[in-house]
């Protein structure tokens, strides 16, 4: 990685709010470093100086980075190989100013960021949930995260932790996209829930180190929870809440806008119904969420044709030893098979989704189970 | 009203266990006496032979219209001005057996059934509803009752009972219609409702005076309360409810369906999410089941256009009354004009329909209001 394309991206991150169209397409014509050089000499053309001349002079891009360091934080730019490209090139082509891509982001975490969001679903809602909201969240983000699939929220109070939380309990992936510096812990009760996200997943953020929440920042940000995600689920939504924005926002990028019900008495159901009747999926559990996202036509287009053989064959081992764990008859969760199995849970994962993908095992109210062959039927 | 026709369609309605295709058929062919008569003896093909074999020896036509009579009822035939001769038009056009329209209705209840289901919305649900569910449905009576619209249902335990009541509840109109003779209080329950509805609106069975409600009948049924209304609403179902029959009958009848959403929590709503995933439109109140059935287009199809002059001219007294009643700025009730305006509730109703036509009064979370003129606006 270039160093003077770090902090390049670096300072542009810190001199425009985003979402900034103009910086992003003058970056795109003559790179980062001449933009950056640009920028920082007022050598700038509208819209470009409007975005960028309030701070251009606050140039402190090692000194970001530093902090960063600190923090456990890197910055992550386009020019890195785990950079999402795929999911930031539907902003580019939805042409909208408002979903201008991030110039970077600056994450903390152990995760990449390509790869959890290469199979990622958004759950989002009011932070003014209901118990109900808070419990379908929950089972929402554990059911989703036990699929290997990763839980992208905005780590807010009521839907956003629920949903984290669900990924969490059953140790799997979940991405929380922040409106303020990742250094930061916003809300400030969420501070644990920030640190368990960090230490197995990513907080992710386009606001530099420091940066604070400012209110419109919220807005902006909805629009990378959509973004990084295959789909999005609204949980629960009041009749002007900001989970409409994330949903508004999938909706231009030509993602999946899902939506669950809940009473009609519940003012924070209101949001959601409105959002079926506008055309959003009704979704009541996790499999209809993936299979919105990832129909079945799609994972099959994926899996490598069976050769004569026994389907075991060619298995590696963590799949084989998966394979052998399961009973002929009963289904497991994914916990019970890594106990049996000896192997890590996260393999254990990835085994079980080697394994559907060639049709010998299938997932079945949470747990799994061998699928016959065509032969036993 | 022929006096042989009458006894014809009593007879072939006590021999023929519904939907009979067939007879329905030849009745058209041959007319009503005729048919009865072959039937009588025997003079039939397949499959109106296995259509009436087993019951056609019970020929009393006569003892049943009057054992009709006793208990304040009467045989509908499609001879009859009254028939709903549009609704069951649907019927035959459908071309599916079991959609076969009815040899003629028994019906007890001061109500005309053309009338009645000239505006009416099918409200049908669980028999093991939660009280949320039959909250909803009670709600959803009341609305729809209060908005002039006669509100269809089966007179169940659960979501049925509720949206009866919702309409008695405000004096509105109110259509049961039942598996078993219209002189039967089925279920023994609801005798006292029952009791209610045929005082003020109608109780329908297409079954003869005594029938018993036998399991298959229930379902049977459900394409009539589906075909006598414009729109089915499903407020709660199980994953196996008869109101998903209803529903369905409706989709072949290409009427409109709609669901009411519930936690997803809850059992009594996996039918009806399963509906709204299935297509039927996602309802929350009342005014959305409306637009639904009578969209904003056709309802101004039928308004007469606006003359010179004052808008109120040409109202008829009632009209004029329930117009002059209502306060310049504030909403009012149905009930709260009918003792202003010294009009019956039935006829301020009317008043207001036609007041709504006009575009001098709209409704408003239940209450009515004058329309501001375009030129104090």
């Amino acid at each position: 990685m270039n160093e003077q394309v770090l902090l390049a991206r670096a300072y542009l991150s810190r001199v425009a709010e985003p979402p900034a169209p103009g910086l992003v397409e003058l970056v795109a014509q003559v790179g980062p470093v001449e933009a950056a050089a640009r920028v920082l000499d007022g050598r700038v053309e509208e819209p470009v100086a409007a975005e960028t001349g309030v701070r251009r002079a606050v140039h402190r891009p090692g000194a970001d980075l530093e902090a960063a360091a600190a923090a456990g934080a890197r910055l992550v730019t386009p020019e890195h190989p785990e950079w999402p490209a795929e999911a930031f090139a539907a902003f580019d082509a939805a042409g909208i100013a408002q979903l201008a891509p991030p110039l970077a982001l600056w994450v903390r975490g152990p995760g990449r960021l390509d790869e959890l969001c290469g199979h990622a679903v958004a759950v989002v809602g009011a932070r003014a949930a209901t118990s109900y909201g808070a419990h379908v969240a929950a089972e929402l983000g554990s059911g989703l995260a036990d699929r290997g699939c990763t839980v992208v929220s905005g780590a807010a109070i009521g839907i956003d932790g629920a949903a984290h939380r669900g990924a969490l309990g059953v140790e799997g992936p979940t991405v929380a996209v922040l409106a303020c510096g990742v250094d930061r812990f916003y809300p400030a009760s969420h501070e644990l829930l920030l640190e368990r996200i960090a230490a197995s997943g990513l907080v992710v953020s386009e606001y530099p180190p420091g940066g604070v929440p400012a209110r419109h920042r919220f807005l902006v940000r909805n629009r990378l929870i959509a973004g990084l995600a295959a789909g999005t689920v609204v949980v629960e939504a009041g009749p002007r809440s900001g989970a409409q924005r994330t949903a508004s926002d999938a909706l231009s990028l030509g993602l999946p806008v899902m939506a669950v019900p809940g009473p009609v008495t519940s003012a924070m159901s209101v949001g959601c119904h409105r959002l079926v009747r506008d055309g959003a999926l009704l979704v009541t559990c996790s499999d209809e969420v993936l299979e919105a996202v990832a129909p079945i036509g799609e994972h099959l287009a994926g899996a490598p044709a069976l050769e004569a053989g026994r389907p075991t064959d060619g298995l590696d081992a963590p799949a084989a030893l998966v394979h052998d764990a399961l009973p002929a008859r009963a289904a497991r969760d994914t916990r019970w098979l890594a106990l049996e199995s000896g192997v890590p849970i996260g393999a254990v994962r990835a085994a079980l989704t080697a394994l559907e993908r060639r049709g010998l095992v299938e997932h079945c109210e949470g747990r799994w189970r061998r699928r016959v062959a065509e032969e036993e039927r």
